[in-house]
Parts: structure tokens; sequence; C-alpha cells
């Protein structure tokens, strides 16, 4: 079965997180129902006929090292070029440089199709859009004048370089240094693991944003500072010079993703541009973290409503056994319904939240005063990590499901449920851990003490006045175990608080995903039976893990974990 | 890291369950703590030394067909005659044919064993143990001796041949024939899908339990009788004659258990004999079912065990930033400790079901009198779906975990945390996937009034009744829930119990969990810190569970899968 974009499931979640009032601002005024419905259906055609076909390839023949250079997988570069050409690398970036434009909630719409249908490709042109944030947000206007319209274009291409083999999660502890060349450029040295699309043969050049150290930097994080290190020199005009001094040492085996060449860099004295500040380095970084922590979550979701759509059309189809309500297919058995309905309710949940996150950082840029546009952006803020870590872990979730109602089908490569499960594991782990996303919610994001997720939680309440009887009742208990929870958070040491970080972020979008379904039946009448279910079925999962967030850290501390060493 | 025996969590589990009983009795009476101690040990060498080090070697090199046979994979040869010259096929098979006649509680702590070290090799003899089991039941003293001395010996394996591509979890659908040869010979004829083991190069000869429709059988599971199907048609002696009519079609290409090859197996009028009654091949099969899984739950225990010992390793070396209690490396974080914690929880949760299990058919057999053994038999039998189904999630969760504590690393081959991961999966699939188990539990298991599962109830209440005051609060809470939603299945229709029976079964295992650390802890006081960690943060969940658990269908049935379709 292949890939159909959700069209109409996403057009319910945009109206349900209130997107069409995007459109009334100044900023996104371009933005109307019908532009963007267009837009979608574009993007549609492209993930449909262009990207899925290439989903299995990816998998069968992974990037590889040849010679230093990496080959791409079969129908990668074709596939690449009809993302650049379609301009959907720039659709969100400045129209100055060549972008549309468009806001994030849109990008974020388009991302989910383009993760759905072929992951390991879509994570490329994911990685640019941070890119060119952070440079927009940071570099010189000459920098920005060379580079952004040849990234906008998808003429080149961006990556991430932090990690190093000593700093993964601990960004503060990476060694690599840049020692100024006394021109105004920097020699960057050092070595750079896990760098997606780190080096491929899909474009002409490819720009690293690196963190590195200058001299007498301080230790930690407040001692890093970004630079762009481009593979090839480029001229004034951006024509191809000399190439740079950096080369990729391997690349990884990984359990999935294999269409995306993860490498090892190696920089050795290379040329760079000090983007921001001296020793701001993890400011930029962060721009550009932010956008891709909602992208990934976005990738989560795209792989779920991928495995969803395989799960339900294999259910259609499989006869197998008697069913209780006399369907001829498995789609009739509890145990099935039980699977798809968790899978739709998740995935619903996750498309929402992810889809509500974006549209809070678009009116953080386009509401109408200061007040108003620093009230979204702490809204947007707080769902980021929900969004990264919720969306990660349904995709997980569904594609571990969607392997299950396959049966021993589901274990056979051939099917493709098995590669939706592999490829998503690693969103749980990059660009921030689900765990680092979980510290990040109870930590900086109630750093206002609580004032924005307060906001949220309201909004749920007045939510439930609106909703359904049968679904107000569960709702209410739920929302009150979720404030308790809040109020023992904001009450806590912080290391209690890391103890329940986890639980309660995946509470607050269980809690998340009711409250934007209540809303979404009202608009859509077809998804009341699946907000009933998640209501009944999912959600009392967040008593138990209000519970566990309050449990606190003194019983995780008492066990020696060397005493359940073998 | 290399793989460690948990022989001290073995031991102090096999006390918790009561196995120590065993040598009391008169069947069992040589498995003293003495001999079980020093068959422990045996075995841990054997899968520390010579199994260990394969489990890599199947992942990177599959077993593959060559010209109409399968090569396994490098290594396997010399494992598999260590596991058969060792007596480890036989250990739990009657002495009359050269076994070790050792209770199946002795046979799973090996098992967990073998499972862990390399769980696709182990896997061989698994399905050689359960064909035993079911040829000593029910074959004639002709066949039980020609056969069983080859297969306790190892010199010999054997197959389940239940699946065709129309026929999963429905076997009744199945359409292979046997129609007689007029000298009581069958001939065989149809297609068998996922047939583990269903070709290799370690034996001379590879016996197939096959299950088949002789001429005029009634439709469905009454009309199925069961074959032994040899691959080489044995002598008087046993010595090797002609080949079978028989063939290895192809291979499956699977996320993981590479070095356990997959087989689609064409029987084309192979010649065979009937086991067991006619029309009664889905009794006998059973017999070889209840075993295997049991024995599939303990796979799952198996690769939990092995993916927290690595994660434990891991997270005691890896140093990435500062932790709350000053210890150097990730095993500091509360969050690394959360799911180390949760690992452990569910690991130690699984061994003790797997052994109770394993303990209560044991005295299915040994007890004194009928009523006794009776009694055993239906608290094994009610165990059993319990242990195949809590086993195998434990080990895929478990193993996700395992990913997730390496961070990047873990997504990464090398490590071996994927391979875990990746290769647990299918144990929740194969031996009737955990949704047919929790039906069973719900159903089959349920057919006496409740009064086994009444009887396990009771038996955690006065667990409680002795248990520390801080667990017993908790701990009586979940109970009642529980015990509340006992009897709402009890008194629901089918279908509305098969649509909770997988959360109830989740919910039985975690209460038993609780249930069994708590007496743990009084034997070993080390395990306390464990099973307050237990019962403070995974217990909660069973309340959840329940509330699904009595859902009911109507919600189920209300949404349209249709509907969600894109």
């Amino acid at each position: 079965m292949s890939y159909r974009a959700p069209l109409r499931q996403l057009r319910t979640a945009l109206k349900t997180v209130g997107a069409d009032r995007l459109a009334e601002t100044t900023l996104f005024a371009e933005a109307t129902e019908d532009t963007v419905t267009a837009v979608l259906a574009e993007a549609a055609r492209l993930a449909e006929n262009v990207l899925a076909p290439l989903q299995r390839a990816g998998d069968l023949h992974p990037a590889r090292l040849e010679n230093g250079v990496v080959r791409t997988s079969p129908g990668y570069a074709e596939g690449y070029r009809a993302i650049a050409e379609g301009g959907w690398v720039g659709i969100g970036a400045d129209p100055e440089y060549g972008g549309m434009g468009l806001p994030m909630t849109v990008v974020s719409a388009v991302g989910e199709m383009l993760s759905a249908s072929c992951l390991s490709l879509s994570l490329n042109p994911l990685l640019t859009q941070g890119q060119i944030e952070a440079l927009h947000a940071h570099a010189s206007e000459e920098i920005k004048a060379l580079y952004l319209p040849k990234l906008v274009s998808g003429e080149w291409t961006g990556t991430m370089n932090l990690t190093e083999p000593q700093a993964g999660s601990d960004v503060g502890a990476l060694r690599s240094t840049a020692r100024p060349n006394g021109d105004g450029t920097f020699a960057v040295t050092g070595q750079k693991i896990f760098i997606s699309w780190g080096d491929h043969d899909l474009t002409e050049n490819i720009c690293h944003l690196v963190l590195a150290r200058l001299p007498g930097a301080a230790p930690g994080t407040r001692g890093i500072s970004l630079f762009l290190v481009p593979k090839v020199l480029p001229g004034a005009e951006g024509d191809p010079g000399a190439a740079n001094s950096l080369r990729t040492v391997s690349l990884e085996h990984k359990m999935g993703l294999h269409g995306s060449p993860t490498a090892v860099l190696d920089f050795d004295g290379a040329t760079g541009w000090l983007i921001g500040a001296e020793h701001a380095g993890m400011a930029a970084m962060f721009t550009m973290m932010n956008n891709a922590r909602l992208g990934v979550g976005v990738e989560g979701l795209g792989v779920a409503e991928a495995a969803l759509q395989q799960a339900l059309a294999f259910a259609a189809e499989r006869r197998q056994g008697r069913t209780p309500n006399g369907e001829p297919t498995i789609q009739g058995h509890a145990d099935v319904r039980r699977m798809l309905g968790e899978m739709a309710g998740l995935t619903a949940t996750a498309r929402m939240i992810c889809l509500d996150c974006a549209f809070s950082l678009d009116m953080a840029r386009a509401a109408d005063s200061d007040e108003e546009r620093a009230r979204w952006a702490a809204r947007g803020a707080l769902l980021t990590p929900i969004a990264k870590a919720f969306g990660t872990e349904t995709g997980c979730r569904v594609s571990d499901l969607g392997i299950q109602v396959h049966g021993g089908m589901g274990y056979v490569e051939e099917t493709g449920a098995a590669q939706y499960f592999r490829d998503v594991r690693v969103t749980a782990i990059y660009e921030g851990t689900n765990g680092i996303q979980a510290m990040d919610l109870v930590g900086r994001k109630l750093a206002d003490g609580g004032a924005a997720l307060r906001g949220l939680l309201g909004e749920i309440g007045a939510g439930i006045d609106a909703a359904d009887a049968a679904l107000a009742g569960p709702m209410r208990a739920a929302l009150g175990e979720i404030e308790r929870t809040a109020d023992w958070m904001l009450a806590a040491e912080m290391t209690d608080r890391a103890a329940g970080a986890a639980p309660f972020l995946r509470a607050l979008a269980l809690m998340l995903g009711a409250h934007h379904l209540a809303a979404a039946a009202r608009i859509d009448p077809g998804l009341s039976a699946l907000a009933g279910l998640h209501v009944g079925r999912l959600l009392p999962e967040a008593g138990a893990l209000c519970a566990q967030a309050r449990a606190g850290a003194q019983g995780l501390y008492a066990f020696d974990p060397a005493e359940l060493r073998a």
C-alpha cells in the first residue's frame, strides 16, 4: 500500500488549532485558506508521487562512502531535485532571499508529508531550514547575501555540527577549536560525529554550522562560538572555489534511516566564519535547534501517520478468524481495533500538538503587540519539547503497533512496517533526547513561575466547559491531576522535577490530545468516536503518569545500579 | 560489554517462587539446590563463553539459502554442537530417552541464559524441546523409540509447521492435506510459512511436525491432524535414508533474528506419520505450544536481562554533564535512573512470572494428589499467556529503553543495543501474538468461572499482609482495582472482555511483579529499593490499565476505521 497525504486530517487540525487566524495578520496575510490548500495539495503530490517510491530504496541501498565521497541511495538525487526545484526548502524563508515566507504552521504540515513519505531524504531539507533560520537571525549581511539564496533555493544544503565523542547531550564538553586567521576568518579544527547528511552528492556545496571554542574561551557552554564552514569555499558570487580543509572519515551503520548518511567529519584547520558574537554560539545554535526540535517532532508524526495508514489498509484486507461484528477482515477483531484506535488517537494528538506549537511560534512573530508576541513565544517555547518528545514517541509507538497489527508479516522487511519502526527510532534521540526535552519542560520552560503552563491549562479548562458532556467528566478529572502535578513541580527541587519529567510531559501531551480532539470533533463530527476513544482509553494513563511524575527522586537514588548487575 | 549470566538473580527468583520445594517431590527429588546450582553454573559458562560471541555474527551474516540448502551463520555449527553435546536440548526430557529429567523451572532458568546470549541460535533447541514434549505425550511407542533419542541428544532438531499464507492466528484456515499411503504412512502436501529453523546445516535430519487435513476432515480446527514429517526418512535404526519429498522454497528477510533461518517449506506428498488421533492435531499441537509459549516468554526475559546489563554498563561508564548526586557518569542523572529502574523492575517481574509459571507446570506433574495436580495445572495454564505476553513485551520495552540510555550510540549497530531491540520484536508475535495470549487469558483461562484467577489474587492478597508497610498500601489499592476488573471480566460478554484483554493482562503482570518483588526483598534485602521503585513507579499504571480493561467494546466498534484513512 502506498502513502496518501492526509489532507483532510491536516485541514481539520489546522482549523482546530486556529491556524486560519494567521491570514488575518499582516505578516502572513498571504497565507489564506486558498493558498494554504493549494500549497498542501502540491506538497501531497510531491510526497505521494516522488518521495514515497524512494523510501524502500534508501533502506535497501544505504548511502555509502567511496573514496572519501558519499554516494546517496538510488533515486535520491532526483527526489532532492524535485524538493529543491519545487521551492520546498525555502517555503518558510524570507522572500528577500528567495523564500516563500509561509508560516511555520504550513511548513510543519508540509514537513509531515515529506517525513511520512521518505524520512531519510526529508531530513536533508529540514536541516537546511534550520540553518537558514540561524543565519537569518545571527549572520552578517555579507554572509546572508552570499549563503541564504543558495540555501533557500536548495542549491546548497546545511548541517548542524554539535556532537563530539565526549560531548553529546553535554554540548559544553566539546573540544573543537577555532583560531583567528587574521583576515576575519577562523581555522576550525576538531572531529564531529553523528552529522546527519554531513556529506552527499546531491549539491555542489554543503554548509556546516560548527560549534567550537575560540582561544581562551571559558569552559562549558559559555565558551562556545558558532562557525559557518562550507565544504567548498565560495567565490564572491557564490561560484565554487577551492575545497575546504575537512573530510568525511566514515559513515555510521545505523538501525534505520539508511538513506540518510550519518557522518564523522574531521575539520583540520578548515576556514570558517563566525556567526553571531564570540562565545555566544549556544544561543545562535538554539535558534536552529528549536526550529529543528519541532521539525523532528513532525518527523515522528509523519512516520506515525504512514504506519497508521499501512496498518489500516492491512487490517481492512487481511482475513483471519470470525469477528464479533461480522466484518470479514481483522479490523473487526476487538484487539485489532484497540490497536488501530490507539494508533489513530496518538497520531491525531501528535498532529494537533505540533501544529499548535507551530501556530504559537508564528503568532510570536505575527501578533500585534509586544505583549501578545511574548505570550505566544512563551506558549510556543513550552510546547516545543512536548511536540518533539511526544511526536517522536508517537512515531515509535504507532510504528510498533503497526508491526503488531501485521502479525508475522510485520516482522518481514518486504512489508515496510519494520522500516518505519527502525527509521523513526532515532527521532527520540537526536536534536536532544526525549529525556532532555522533558528536563527542558520542567526546568527552563517553568522558569517563568509556571505562567505559560498555567495559561495552557487554563485553555484546556475552558475547552472542557465547551466539550461534550461524556468527555468533560474524565477530562476534568485528568486536568485536576495535571494541575496538582504542575503545582508539585513548581514547588519541587530540580532533581525531583527531573525524576518525574518524562511522565509529566507525556501526561500533558495526552491531556492536550483530549483537548484538541474534543474541539476537532465539533468541527468534524466524524472524529467524535475517536475523541471518545482517546478520552476513554488513552487519557486514563495520564493519572498514572502524574503519580509517577510526583514520585520524586528519592526512590530513584535509593537503589544502587551496581546492585542490579549480574 | 559482554553478557554475564545473572546467577544471583536467578537464585533469588527461584527461592521467591518456591522452587526449592521441587526437590521435596518424588518426581524431581534429584533437583536439589546443589544440583540446580551446578547445572545453572554450567549453563552460564556455555552462555557466556560459547554463545554470546556468536550473537553479532548471526546478525551480520544471516543464514542464507544456497542451491536449496540453508547455510547457517559463522560459528553456529560449533555453538550448536556445544549445546547438543552438553545435553542442553534434553535437560527437561525423560531420562528413558536420554534426557536429564530436570523440572521446567530449571529448563526455564537455563533458557533465559541461552536466549540472552544468542537468541537466534537458542530458538533452535527451544523448538526441539517442544517437539520432544509433543511426541512424548502423543506419539506411538515406535515413533518415540526411533525419534526421541535423536531429538533429546540434539542429533536431530524439531520444527513446528502451523502457519500458511491464509492461516496465521486462524490456524483452522489451513489447507495442507494428508492422504493415507496404505502402509500406515501419509502423503503430506502443502506450503507452510514462517518455519523457524525450517532448514539448516547443523544436523543430518530435521523433524517437522506438520498440521494438515485428512480426507473428509471437518472444516476449522476440528479437522486438523498432526504429522511427523522428517527431512530425511530414517531407517529402522535411525540411520539416514532417502530424502523426503519436501524443499525449502525461500527464507524471509526479517527485521532481526537474522541468525535464525525462517523458511517457506513446500511439502509435495512428503511421507509423514500421524501423531495422536485423527483430527486431534490441535490438542497435540497445544502440548507443544504451551511449552513453547512459556519458552518464548523466557526469550523475552533473556533479551531484557542482556539489554539491561548493557545499559547498566554503559550508564556506569559514560560521562556526560554534572549529576545531582555527584556521580561522574550518567547513571547519576535522574532520568537515566528512571529508565534503569523501569528496566530492572520489568525484567525482575518477567523473571518471577516465568519461573512461577514453570514451577506451577512442574507441580502439575509432581504434586501428591490428583486434586493438587489439577490445581497447579490450572495455575500454570493461567500464568502461561501472562508469561508469554509480558515476558516478550518486557524484552521489547527494556531493549527500547536500552537504546535510549545509550543515546546516539544506541542507534548505531556496533553497540549491539539495536540488535536486541530488532531481534526480540518477533517474540511478541510468534507462538500466538500477544493479542492472542490476552484473549486466551480472558477467554479459555477464565472458563473455570475465575477459580484459578481468584486463587492467584488470593495469594497476592496474602502476600500483601506480609509485605513492608510502605509497599502494602499501594499494592492493596492496585489489587482492589484488579479484583474489580476480574469481576467485571467474568460478568462480561466475550467481545467486551476481548476489548480489554491486553490491558488486563498487563495490569495483572505488574501486580504479580509487585507481589514477587516484595517477597524477594524479604529474601534479599538488596532488592528492597527495587521493590519500592516498582510499587511507586510501575504499579500505578495498573490502575489506568484496569480502566482501559473495563472500557468495553462499544467505543471500539463506534469508530469506523475507514473514516481514519487519508
